[in-house]
């Protein structure tokens, strides 16, 4: 049997090797920068920290950014940062026996300052791709790193805070605030669908950004590039566009729906935990 | 930095992800009953077993049965039996900083006959393709288990001991008793080569199988069938042959060169422990 933290590594390697996933890496697809390999060390580096999510006597944002220092641990900088802010908790929740609603939001409601300090300690060990902070929070900028500190001390913002300021921007923060309701609804397609997993991911990938624009796509390609990708993902479900030619022309153009490969990483994991077989 | 059972793990990933390498599951290919994704699930289970080979106060025939235990937690049976086999004793030779020919050989040759009864019960785990033992040895036949410990201890045959009977008819027995020579040789390949690693491991892969005849595919079909993989596999290398079609008509036919992926992931581990970057 494997145990929660090898569980999510395997949702990193199954995440990355679902196939076609319209504009990100995948089993068949590499940016010039960034590129499979890269994510299977990420994925390798990333368990201490995950084993550390299992341990209910650490910290959660410990956990989480020592995982992302051993993600980080590859050529490429960020591979799986946002999947791995979906699985700490989730892997806490899933030790603890309480991976369902109510015990998922036990979780990410217990976090503190210190964990919201850590959360952003961990951009330090990478560069990832955000917006500007809203008006008057310019102290709370996560490019910060370590230097918000005093400013979360200050404002007393817990790592839940922090994901409620971020969660109308940021779909991982949201599935923070809402019990991972999106990934769990994810994994259910997963188990029900059939066929090799890196189809299923496929479809459920789709299913994902079918529903709500990226917001990693947002931050990086703007608000309509985010709708377009949203838009063709449905026109890949209604059998109007076809799933291999879209990913081709998404990784050309650079939009990678980041945001939704993360949730189908916790959808996996969730899958996973509840019975998917691999 | 990765440790070594670390690099250990993130070779079997980058040894099945290397393509095409004809013959063998890789990132464009799946046998029916034999996937990528379960051999991901087998790199994750893995690893608690290569900690153990990484640990000089662990015998070295535990942590290979650990490993193989470990690994074979998903549906596909053996997918990394032999890769395992190559690792373990390098694991442990980098371990105590001994990666090289004579480290690597104090290594093996310090081996015991509990070490051996370890190996025997590792086959309990998995169905592994072998041959009928050698007229005599029935009582050391490989599928015999744990059984096989009195005979192992009534002989005394430290694991060397054993490798050493097989090496006329096992590659990665063969690599054992020669100071892993052909492995350290592909690592420099793959250490030199330039471009993405799933490429460099498609040629080192493809070196190696037109170097010596395959002993997975020898026993699994026969002494021509193995012939005629090194005899094509030079063909492509000498450019009279597509390795992609190649590796399409291999696995149509199911020739499946394993001993030569096993000493791919040796090589590959071998690179990462000496400079590769990922």
């Amino acid at each position: 049997m494997r145990d929660e933290s090898e569980n999510a590594q395997l949702a990193l390697l199954l995440e990355v090797t679902g196939t076609p996933k319209p504009g990100n890496v995948d089993r068949h697809r590499d940016y010039d920068d960034l590129g499979f390999e890269q994510f299977m060390a990420g994925a390798v580096g990333s368990l201490s920290g995950l084993r550390l999510a299992a341990d209910a006597g650490t910290p959660l944002g410990r956990s989480f950014e020592r995982a992302v220092a051993g993600m980080a641990n590859q050529s490429a900088g960020n591979t799986q940062f946002g999947a791995l802010l979906m699985l700490t908790p989730l892997v806490r929740a899933a030790a603890t026996d309480r991976l369902d609603p109510s015990g998922t939001r036990a979780v990410v409601e217990s976090t503190t300052i210190d964990d919201a300090c850590e959360f952003y300690r961990a951009f330090e060990h990478v560069d990832v791709a955000v917006d500007d902070p809203p008006d008057g929070l310019d102290d709370l900028d996560v490019r910060r790193g370590g230097d918000a500190a005093a400013a979360l001390r200050t404002r007393e913002l817990t790592l839940y805070d922090v994901m409620e300021l971020s969660a109308p921007i940021d779909g991982v923060a949201a599935e923070w605030t809402n019990g991972f309701e999106r990934s769990v609804r994810a994994a259910e397609w997963l188990r029900e669908d059939d066929g090799p997993i890196y189809k299923r991911t496929s479809r459920a990938f789709l299913r994902l950004l079918a529903e709500v624009p990226d917001t990693f796509v947002v931050t990086r390609n703007g608000e309509a590039a985010a709708a377009e990708a949203t838009r063709r993902a449905r026109a890949v479900l209604d059998g109007a566009e076809d799933a291999e030619a879209l990913a081709d022309e998404f990784v050309d153009r650079d939009i990678n729906p980041g945001t939704t490969a993360d949730l189908t990483a916790a959808a996996l994991f969730i899958a996973l935990e509840t019975g998917l077989e691999v």
